[in-house]
């Protein structure tokens, strides 16, 4: 059990601490460190399904309503977390509904107190449509041209860039990334193929609920490399985003249960729990 | 963290074991030992509600459908809670998906090595409508003809009980009781007030999803002195019972959480994860 008090603000930019002994718990399910090189399967990147859901497994209580759902101890953590990956996934209902920053907070990862953008992951926004109408005001944009972000990936399907986003996205050094979409939108296997071909080997997937659900599915679970979610002891109550995957079935018929985890382990972090785990094919 | 091995069935008549180390973590959620009278507000029972539910937060895959959703270690407390307890209720959706036992196999307790009916709580189904169609050949009488368990209290709204059901309910020494109903059904107000009158003072609340979300709703959480929350590391994805609340909305007029907990523990107990606390009201 460690106390919220350890994961304080430090004193320089808004830095967040997260103890070495909170750490270890995490190792067995984060890809290698990032000065490492990725030996193995080097055409699909590890991939890290992290969120933060309320007792009712709620990542909101609506897209757009801010929701405070976990405290400062996981806040610490999700920023150490990204400092582990090359790259975070977000779905556009994320992009759109909360202007997220997704950068890293940890002291030291460059930008907050390191050298250059070390420590940064990559920001990638899967907008299969184009439906993101950003602009420069936009988080990701402003932390990247001020040094505390790196530039964002757009992954889309068909969609055009006008000629102002080009600007925005390509003048911070960011890009969009066309890949051919399937039946029912992009194909999990080709994202992270093209990302992989980026030189991304880690990506952690925060959210929202259709990206959750989605690689929950039976056909992309396969895909996930480790599954960590912070509960937070509330119940938001019916009608928010709800993380919970198609139905699936067994060879009786019946209704089973979707996904089955793992090498299971539970760490209490302040007033939240954290479970890590591995997706049981 | 606590070894699923610890909890085996001992080989009298299936009891289950539940180690002192692991009791200690309840206490401060639990009514005071039966053995002490409770002297605090004696006109409503302490209410301690507990369930286990899947990370998707649903009690089962669908109303019938057997679903083992917490491990060996999780059913032992179960039953350890139920000794705690006067009673143990459920809504009448449980008692007719699955004919369940309702007594406590934890050694030493009244027809599991201990005297007489020591140690059994009450089953009380809430059926207010009068729709259980038992015969005696459902659990709750077989156990309490064998004294094995005790003999069920049914708390009815309008309903008349048939002269066959009446024989079984009487036969084994269970009783009808009548409540008056409110405009959406049973009040639960009312109920406690009922069986606090029938000596009733300690009430675990198990289940399932109906009864669970209308205490957790605003009117009613003051009712539940704790709550007793244990989570195993599956989703059984979209479309089983779930535990969710109605919405609730602040002044603004915005959503807000709907419960949120305050005095939380958590405690892994082999794949699973249990959580106490208390509703803040
Ligand atoms: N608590 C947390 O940890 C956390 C983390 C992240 C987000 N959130 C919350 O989640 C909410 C947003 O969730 P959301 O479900 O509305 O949106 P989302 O999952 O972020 O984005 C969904 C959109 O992403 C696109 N997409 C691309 N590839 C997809 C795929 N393979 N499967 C599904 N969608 C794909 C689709 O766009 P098209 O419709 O154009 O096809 C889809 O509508 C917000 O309230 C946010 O605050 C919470
Ligand atoms: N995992 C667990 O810990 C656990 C524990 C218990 C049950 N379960 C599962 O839960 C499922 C059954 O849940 P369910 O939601 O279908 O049924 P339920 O909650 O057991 O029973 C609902 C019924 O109880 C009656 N009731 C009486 N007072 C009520 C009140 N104040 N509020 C709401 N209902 C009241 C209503 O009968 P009328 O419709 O006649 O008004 C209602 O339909 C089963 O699958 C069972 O296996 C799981």
């Amino acid at each position: 059990m460690v106390h919220p008090e350890n994961y304080s603000l430090s004193k320089t930019r808004d830095t967040l601490h997260f103890p070495p002994s909170s750490r270890e718990f995490l190792e067995h399910y984060l890809p290698p460190t990032r000065n490492i090189p990725l030996s193995s399967n080097p055409t699909k990147p590890h991939i890290t399904l992290t969120f933060a859901a309320s007792l009712d497994s709620q990542l909101s209580l609506s897209p757009g309503l801010p929701t405070a759902l976990s405290g400062p101890a996981s806040k610490a953590m999700t920023h150490y977390l990204r400092s582990r990956h090359d790259a975070i996934l977000v779905g556009v209902g994320t992009a759109i509904a909360d202007d997220p920053s997704l950068n890293c907070r940890i002291e030291g990862v460059g930008g907050y107190g390191g050298e250059g953008l070390e420590g940064q992951p990559r920001p990638v926004i899967l907008d299969p449509n184009g439906r993101w109408a950003f602009s420069e005001e936009i988080k990701v944009f402003v932390l990247a041209r001020e040094g505390r972000g790196r530039a964002p990936y757009v992954v889309t399907g068909t969609a055009e860039l006008d000629e102002g986003r080009r600007r925005v996205l390509e003048g911070c050094g960011g890009k969009l990334i066309t890949v051919g979409m399937g039946e029912r939108g992009l194909e999990w296997g080709e994202v992270l193929r093209v990302l992989g071909r980026e030189g991304i080997r880690s990506v952690m997937v925060e959210g929202g609920g259709k990206v959750i659900n989605s690689l929950l599915k039976v056909g992309n679970q396969g895909l996930v490399d480790s599954v960590i979610v912070t509960i937070a002891p509330t119940w938001l109550g019916e009608g928010g985003v709800v993380v919970s995957p198609p139905r699936r079935f067994g060879e009786d018929g019946n209704a089973m249960s979707a996904v089955k985890l793992g090498e299971v382990k539970w760490q209490p972090f302040g007033e939240d729990v954290v479970m890590c785990g591995r997706i049981k094919l």
